[in-house]
């Protein structure tokens, strides 16, 4: 803006949002007039909530994920079968495989992938966390569930490397075509791996 | 999510966040997991940020404006022209005009436009304030910046009929192409105003 048209309060925290994924400078004060439009309805709850999970946010120390609870919600849930584990990169990929509700399972988060270019080894990521659930909770199969990227599955290499000698199946997700999808805008390296992992009709 | 991954203040935040203009469900997950890793330089400025304006934010008495002071940033502006008077429907309309950084003047929020389908009558806008204003600061020129719609149009009419007898000069935002406009895509509301308004090279 050439000029202030709102006080630095205002002008703050729309630069602040504006830092948020998804949102840019000229979504963050369309946000920023909403709140002030619903103060009651929307800004009191959302400056609530933000304090609340400010305040309780926590990783989990069992398994990496972030919740108010320590250890989390899905290490302490009763329901689900802790001989299965679910080895991801980051908390966003529990969240999404959690929305496909297909697995009735424990996860452990790595916290990244390595990244010999990035600086990122084998110390940075909660491995040694892994091996140590793997035997202590008598898991028998570990799925990785990670990027299909050279990262990713450069990872999951040394995960099973990792895991070798211990009595668990170690799996990783299949690759191929995603459902919906259109053979000719799939890439090449996308192709190859569905055609070599085909399976019988 | 078919179970809850994370305790019910994270999935509140996450709820909240997706009323925002411009985020969904999805963009407010992955906003709160980007607050959560960025927790001491993005979280915790933003709940401040938050609970700064939502205990210091008031409508300007002076224009309707929405400001962390009353009279606003807009209106105490020593710099600004007050002779020269834009008539908006909304704060958000004036932050606009504000970037275009074309108008050194002040504002009027009316909050709304005539609309009596939507029960919106002269009533329920801040006009009454508008006619004051004119004649206590001496105002020469009253812009009316309202959007094209039938609504904004008719408050335009009733405006100008209301300030008919004050000295002061009525105007309105011209019509036609937009700047980077092709006329192929325009309708033939827009054509037709801009054939009527065209100027001379």
């Amino acid at each position: 803006m050439p000029r202030a048209v709102a006080g630095p309060e205002i002008e703050r925290l729309i630069q602040l949002l504006a830092r948020l994924p998804g949102l840019g400078p000229r979504s963050a004060r369309r946000a920023v007039l909403q709140l002030i439009k619903k103060r009651e309805g929307l800004m009191a709850p959302l400056a609530r909530a933000l304090t609340d999970v400010l305040d309780k946010v926590v990783e989990c120390k069992v398994c990496g994920n972030v919740d108010v609870c320590d250890p989390c919600t899905v290490c302490t849930d009763p329901v689900r079968d802790g001989r299965l584990l679910v080895v991801v990169s980051d908390v966003g990929d529990l969240w999404a495989l959690e929305r496909a509700g297909v697995l009735n399972a424990r996860y452990h988060v790595l916290g990244g992938v390595l990244s010999p270019l990035d600086g990122v080894g084998p110390d940075d990521l909660n491995l040694s966390k892994l091996v140590a659930r793997v035997v202590d909770q008598n898991v028998v199969e570990v799925i990785l569930a990670l990027g299909a990227t050279v990262d990713g599955q450069t990872t999951a290499h040394y995960i099973t490397d990792l895991l070798r000698d211990l009595p668990v199946r170690v799996t990783r997700l299949a690759q191929g075509v995603p459902v919906g999808g259109e053979l000719d805008y799939l890439d090449e390296g996308t192709l190859s791996a569905a055609i070599r992992a085909r399976t019988q009709m």
